[in-house]
């Protein structure tokens, strides 16, 4: 049974709490730290976005269509449907030569407000385009055409695309094939779950590579790494943890959100993974803890952690914009 | 620690899940079913309502302004922001002589997406009129006015109306006032906390008041739960459980919400009371308890249960419509 992660509390007494389980791996794999059960299995959900596109670069399917690295954060994001975003995807079924109707992955009301609202009173129906997997599904749909594979039936597991992305999964989760939970993802996707140590050793592994001595994976890797570092706003959007936290430390922090309480990171200068499960699925509590666990890592330096601030513990106020309680993120010291 | 009450599955494994627990108390006060800790301190929320309108009926203010049983209903709901509630408080504000300034709870946007579309689509922001508790600073406003109390002030814990308010807590409760802790509400009025097995007693002793000897208060509790099982629309809304509940089972089931995963129900027939309380506060898997733990407590009826299906167990559907798991509630067998 995991710890309370997060407590949330009203009139001086908790109310509400989540609970949840943290894993820190080195280079070696050693657990570092760690808070919970690492042995849970669960899914990455879209923190499994940056090994989904590892195949369509040792392909040479990216540069073939002239992608740019800003394109490929894209592919590698969850973003927020905002114009920026839905543009670009557009864009890029173009090239393809394909429609959206080609994504497959339903669509979704856009997460940012100020998109949402303008649909509405534009009267229009938010589309796949908006849906924050519209990027990770042109990519897919980028390796389609590339090597002469349907492009209708590429949501299956057992398109030759998912077959190499479940290789991709086994190699850098570290778990044989047969190993790994098969689902499907909020986007018809298919999606692998794995027990969160494995996700804490993916995440080391996509800046710690050369073990895997294929020079193309770690060529591969340096590519996502520096086009979502590049190009944060492209991996979720504004006011999101995702974008802020790698546009504050410019690189030196990798991190991607999934769904259900998700969150993974890579610590270059460190070479560790970090992955962050919340037990119940809610958004939100995921970002406290990145950044409770940042701090007491001491891996974001005070000017970051002020940056960064409205990430970590709040006030919890009503409609009336009154104080009435507390969020903040609670595990054992460090 | 408390057991889960709830599981969401995907790829056939368990990704998420709710925590929480869960008291009926027979009509001596007695345990007759429990799950979890049943000590646990959390605030009822808007699960007091019912509670918070005893001193406006007694003291007669009720009658006084010429109120309805459904304007009762209204100010003991937890309403959607529709049309038919907002409409209905300003008319019970303009019996007061006073505008929606008066409310002080802070705007809210309409819990029911067609209003929320609909107020988005005129240009319109949402004002206390939406507010989910608008209905209850009505009658609170209705107290204040009959009694020539201070209006402006009527949030504050020493106001003579919230003093009542504790004091009729205290009663239904079974806890002395100040063992009572205090917190303040999401529409700023003050809010009790107590242990889950006390607010199970309060929803029993709502159907069971003889025992306090005061047939006023009797009186006033017949009241509010005819009004709010006459009137389940203005409980809630369209698409809630509190009024489909209360709709289908017609008035042999009393049930309410509260913020932050609260459900408490009171059973005329079985003279019991019933809370629920979910750990992480998520809304939602309050509603799925309920329904299986009134199946399996065989206090709904076949035909009934069906009506409510929609409220229980459920297909984890993803954007695009295709079923990608299963939410179930999942508690020791009765």
């Amino acid at each position: 049974m995991n710890p309370v992660l997060v407590e949330n509390t009203r009139g001086g007494v908790v109310e509400s709490f989540h609970r949840g389980s943290i894993c820190v791996v080195d280079k070696t794999g050693k657990i570092v730290f760690s808070v919970g059960d690492t042995q849970q299995v669960s899914f990455p959900r879209s923190a499994l976005k940056f090994f989904q596109h590892i195949p369509l670069i040792l392909a040479g399917a990216f540069d073939k269509f002239g992608f740019t690295d800003e394109d490929l954060a894209l592919m590698c994001g969850s973003h927020n449907g905002e114009t920026i975003h839905t543009e670009k995807v557009e864009k890029m079924l173009s090239t393809l030569g394909l429609q959206m109707e080609s994504l497959h992955c339903g669509p979704q009301q856009p997460t940012h407000k100020k998109d949402f609202v303008r649909l509405i009173k534009s009267n229009q129906e938010p589309t796949c385009l908006h849906n924050n997997c519209s990027g990770k599904h042109s990519g897919f749909l980028a390796y389609c055409k590339h090597l002469n594979l349907p492009t209708n039936s590429y949501l299956q597991l057992d398109h030759p695309l998912q077959q190499e992305i479940r290789k991709i999964t086994s190699l850098f989760y570290e778990l044989p094939e047969n190993q790994l939970v098969v689902g499907v993802d909020g986007c018809s996707a298919p999606i692998f779950g794995m027990p969160l140590y494995n996700q804490a050793l993916a995440y080391k592994n996509l800046i710690c590579s050369e073990k895997f001595n294929q020079p193309e994976i770690t060529s591969a890797c340096n590519r996502i790494v520096k086009a979502v570092t590049s190009f944060p706003l492209m991996v979720a959007g504004t006011k999101r943890y995702c974008t802020d936290l790698m546009s504050v430390t410019q690189g030196r922090i990798i991190g991607k959100t999934g769904a259900d309480g998700v969150y993974c990171l890579a610590i270059p200068e460190k070479e560790w993974g970090i992955a962050i499960k919340i037990d119940d699925g809610k958004m939100g509590p995921q970002y406290q803890v990145a950044h409770q666990l940042l701090k007491e890592l001491k891996l974001i330096s005070t000017t970051e952690i002020q940056q960064l601030e409205k990430y970590g513990n709040f006030s919890i106020v009503n409609f009336a914009g009154n104080v009435v309680g507390d969020s903040y993120s609670k595990f054992i010291n460090i």
